[in-house]
């Protein structure tokens, strides 16, 4: 009998680094999610914050992608809205309808009530989560904390939930610059705190989501978002783990979004992966970027598309992603496609 | 007592054929709506789809914008799903859930029961609200008529209303393009007729809103977007009527989107203006952008934004538009800043 010894695969954290890897890695976005029979079979009965919240049950949804579709790192399984909660405002998520705030902000008196919670004692179990999962990995593969980023926080406080117009945020933006900066900066405080608590407890790599910063104009993205991405991402502990920066509908923001200082840029489908390397002069790291549609068709037309985008990417400097989360309604076989596309076709080893 | 000849302003069909202009047109997209008190009088206990199907509601409800606020241009009252209803697919108008379409299409069959019908018979309130107005207005500012595009048609009947991932649509594209293509063909048909008829009964100037093609990547908005709007702009009356076409999220689809042939891009407020006259090379009129939100703000701010629009505008080939519809939201005033911009600042002049 021969023994193996382990590979360490660390394949996303030196294309993060723009360092030489062997092939491009890959891994989703909500990768530990509905579309997984297992994670549903955990979920039944389960509402969501309580999963966010028992950490052994966290760890085993954030586990099961490596193990069924064999991604190249695992994300902690948690909601970019436990801070928020943390914060002092209320938060109910259910999956199906999405997260609702029923107090949302609307007033100076409500930011300045709003706390800058020690992560370490409000949300212990994120840091439980992490340290748990980090023993379990054992370096197999890279483990990515993750937060949401200012604009996209303070636009699920103010709205009170999703939103199609973001009508409440940017009607208080244009109207009281100075609450919502003051709220941004509270956020930006909090979330700098708590990506240094999940890069303490072990993430190796961090994602910032600001995913609603598509929404904006050019010119308000420069003024109500990018200076607080660009607070956070120089907050944090850099030298211990790089930072992924994901906007959805960064069209017209890529140029100003490379100088948040993100190592990795994430992008939605809807930028030709050559443009953006060529908008962003190859000078970071690329992540994306397949509409998670393409997902709901065959494991044929998944697997051309991704090596399409995998040669688009160059070899390096490059990590297969979807361009936003991957749908509930994915067939698995599907996922498998994708993440088999990146790794040669060889199926779904670990 | 002097009497004064009534001036006719055709500034925005001159702006609209790139000819010269004395001052930036200025009209909103869903200018008739539930921001005026006069149009929530009218359909206080009426539903949407009747005040679409009854001539002189419709006619006052289209003029009000006319006589309130002093806009350039007239666009008939109606919503782009009559000629879906025309074609056998039931529709529900709510105004505020959005539209609903309880019998989705999803199969070969459904696409192949679909009607062409013709818009004299199946729609002829929609014709008879356009002999009004253009009666009514007697030449004082342009009638605008619409259509949706078909890609955009074809999303709402597939998804069976609105959508946040358009997974279903998409679905089948990238599964059964043959039967998206024939549904997509079928519509540009019904469009075709739809804007020819509307151009016969006196529309002077039409837009094809492809709303949602901002949701596809643009290998996909070149195959399932693009020669849809290329056939049906290239099968109106042009010489008759100039055409503007309008999508929503144009950031990384604008120099296709030139290919459309449309005399008028109408985008939204992610691409900067400027930005926009430099990618289509100044070949095309643009319409826009105001990011909706402003106008919720405060008059001064309204007027110093459309202000610098209407500069980077340059004088000519520019519409002053907002990037997507009025919210209903906003103050009556604040849209009367906004027209008062392009007007020089004098008041909601007729």
């Amino acid at each position: 009998m021969t023994t193996f010894v382990e590979q360490k695969n660390d394949l996303l954290l030196r294309a993060a680094r723009g360092e030489p890897v062997e092939r491009t890695p890959v891994w989703m976005m909500r990768q530990a999610g509905r579309y997984l029979p297992e994670y549903r079979a955990i979920r039944a009965g389960l509402d969501f914050l309580t999963l966010c919240k028992t950490p052994e049950l966290a760890v085993e949804v954030s586990l099961q992608p490596y193990r069924i579709i064999g991604v190249d790192a695992v994300i902690m399984f948690s909601d970019i809205l436990i801070p928020v909660e943390a914060m002092g405002q209320e938060v109910r998520l259910t999956e199906q309808k999405g997260p609702e705030l029923p107090d949302p902000i609307r007033t100076r008196s409500q930011v300045d009530k709003l706390r800058v919670p020690d992560p370490v004692e409000s949300v212990p179990f994120v840091m439980e989560i992490i340290r748990t999962l980090k023993r379990e990995l054992d370096g197999r593969v890279p483990l990515i904390g993750f937060a949401g980023a200012p604009w996209t926080l303070a636009a699920y406080m103010i709205e009170g939930g999703g939103s199609k117009s973001y009508s409440e945020i940017k009607r208080l933006m244009y109207k009281e610059p100075a609450m919502i900066h003051s709220l941004l900066d509270k956020i930006a405080d909090t979330i700098i705190l708590y990506l240094n608590a999940q890069i303490e407890a072990g993430a190796e790599i961090v994602q910032l989501f600001d995913s609603w910063a598509g929404e904006l104009s050019p010119r308000d993205y420069e003024q109500f978002a990018l200076p607080y991405e660009q607070k956070v991402l120089g907050s944090i502990d850099r030298r211990r783990a790089p930072a992924i920066l994901f906007i959805n509908g960064v069209g017209t923001l890529l140029e100003k979004m490379e100088t948040s200082g993100a190592d990795v840029l994430s992008i939605d489908w809807r930028v030709p992966l050559g443009d953006a390397r060529r908008r962003t002069g190859g000078r970071v790291t690329l992540q994306g970027n397949l509409d998670p549609c393409v997902l709901l068709s065959t494991p044929e037309l998944i697997a051309s598309s991704a090596a399409k985008l995998i040669a688009e990417g160059g070899g390096s400097r490059h990590i297969l992603n979807l361009g936003h989360g991957i749908l509930p309604s994915t067939p698995v076989e599907n996922a498998r496609a994708f993440v088999d596309a990146a790794k040669g076709g060889g199926g779904s080893s670990q």
